[in-house]
């Protein structure tokens, strides 16, 4: 469902508890995954295979000089991509059901095998990308002087995380209950960044209501996450990236498609 | 992924084959098709539940008086919705799916059981919803003078279509080979709308390559399916719905996204 690399000066690697991550997954798989140490789309499809233990090569690409093997794959060589017995895969929610799908006997589960309440993950899945998202990135982008004030896209993305979080199994931690799932780890990159609206944005604001004690239940819960933990650079480096975003400046297609009042693209 | 409703002066029901299709399915069903006879979203649905034979009601919502039944479920009122043991589903692609799993016994499937195709599919299923279908609204509701010219949006679609007939296997006649399957279905009802650009907009003028000719053998197996005439109307009743979106006048959730620049809504 899209892309998001940075513009420049872009620092080389993960860091922290990222980089041990990268250390155990360097050495030669048939699964591959290329990567970007920054990106929240890698992190989702990061966070399926580390919570299903599934072995992988992690490859990471600079965006400024892109491997051949991966432009094999993917002429448009975006991250992330997986090659799967010398086949590409790509768009992150696509994969992340892929991984559950082709790695049967790989627990824990991550979707409900019950058809119903597949569906609804995959409803939510698609609130995220096509509601969240973009709502996190005109929040993020928006300039003072603009025509639509900061108030207004602040209330607009708060809407948007709880109309999911009125959808939670009310006792929690996770969406469905006490057993985290895919629907989790799809928004996770996400609430592991809401820190850019305090550092750049004035903060989130979030109203003294009921439904916010479930919401953060919930990203506590997805905080303290081992594979969330894993999968996460050190903050110093995550700031200049998302500087240019909180500027307008970025130039990455998700960064552009929020400018032009597109979605992700 | 989003609705079609049409504006004004609606014919208020299947006619032709549609009108047979749905005479055999009025009667009390525990699956019930909240419908509008008009809608390709709700047509992509009566395809799955016609190919695979699954029991159901169909029932057609007026959208100036919407039942207090559909309402109770959904809220906005949207067709396609699906009524399943009391619970409601939306969304066109996640009810065809749903359908696929939780009726595994009906035949035929839809979805290819190895991994790598299924994933496969649901990358074309986004690309129709995120690719085609925006860019056949945007060559429908083109209008002379606008910034854009008409051939630039008809090249567009046509490009697009160009992608997704690349990807078919070769032989044919389906997406997938010999077999229909969900992605047929998916992009189906916007093939059988393709005479609105012949009858509005001066006509698609196909180039005469190559590729064009596996793009015409698919269309023409789509177009001969039973389950595709069952679900189509007579064309005079389709004519003043697509006029409006022909002169952009239509005030659908989809017509209005593609006024403003956005995707499928």
């Amino acid at each position: 469902m899209g892309q998001d690399h940075p513009d420049s000066k872009l620092f080389p690697h993960a860091t922290g508890a990222a980089a041990l991550m990268v250390k155990e997954h360097e050495k030669e798989d048939p699964l591959k995954l290329y990567s970007g140490w920054f990106c929240p789309f890698v992190q989702r499809v990061l966070l399926v295979l580390l919570e299903k233990n599934i072995p992988f090569q992690y490859i990471e690409v600079n965006p400024y000089q892109k491997p051949e093997s991966l432009l094999k794959l993917n002429p448009r060589g975006l991250v992330p991509t997986l090659e799967y017995n010398n086949k590409p895969l790509y768009e992150s929610t696509v994969i992340c059901e892929f991984l559950e799908e082709a790695y049967p006997s790989a627990t824990p589960h991550l979707l409900p095998s019950d058809p119903y309440a597949k569906a609804q993950t995959r409803i939510w899945v698609d609130f995220v990308t096509s509601r969240i998202i973009p709502a996190f990135h005109r929040f993020l982008q928006n300039q003072a002087g603009s025509s639509i004030s900061i108030e207004t896209v602040r209330n607009d993305f708060l809407d948007k995380l709880k109309q999911f979080t009125d959808a939670m199994d009310p006792a929690g931690p996770y969406f469905f209950g006490k057993e985290v799932s895919l629907i989790d780890l799809i928004l996770a990159p996400w609430a592991v960044r809401l820190w850019v609206f305090e550092h750049f944005k004035g903060g989130l604001d979030i109203p003294n209501e009921n439904v916010w004690s479930r919401w953060a239940r919930w990203q506590s819960a997805i905080e303290q996450r081992d594979s969330v933990i894993k999968t996460t650079s050190k903050k110093e480096h995550y700031l200049p990236i998302y500087q240019r975003y909180a500027d307008d400046t970025a130039q990455s297609e998700l960064a552009k498609a929020t400018r032009e009042g597109r979605g992700v693209p």
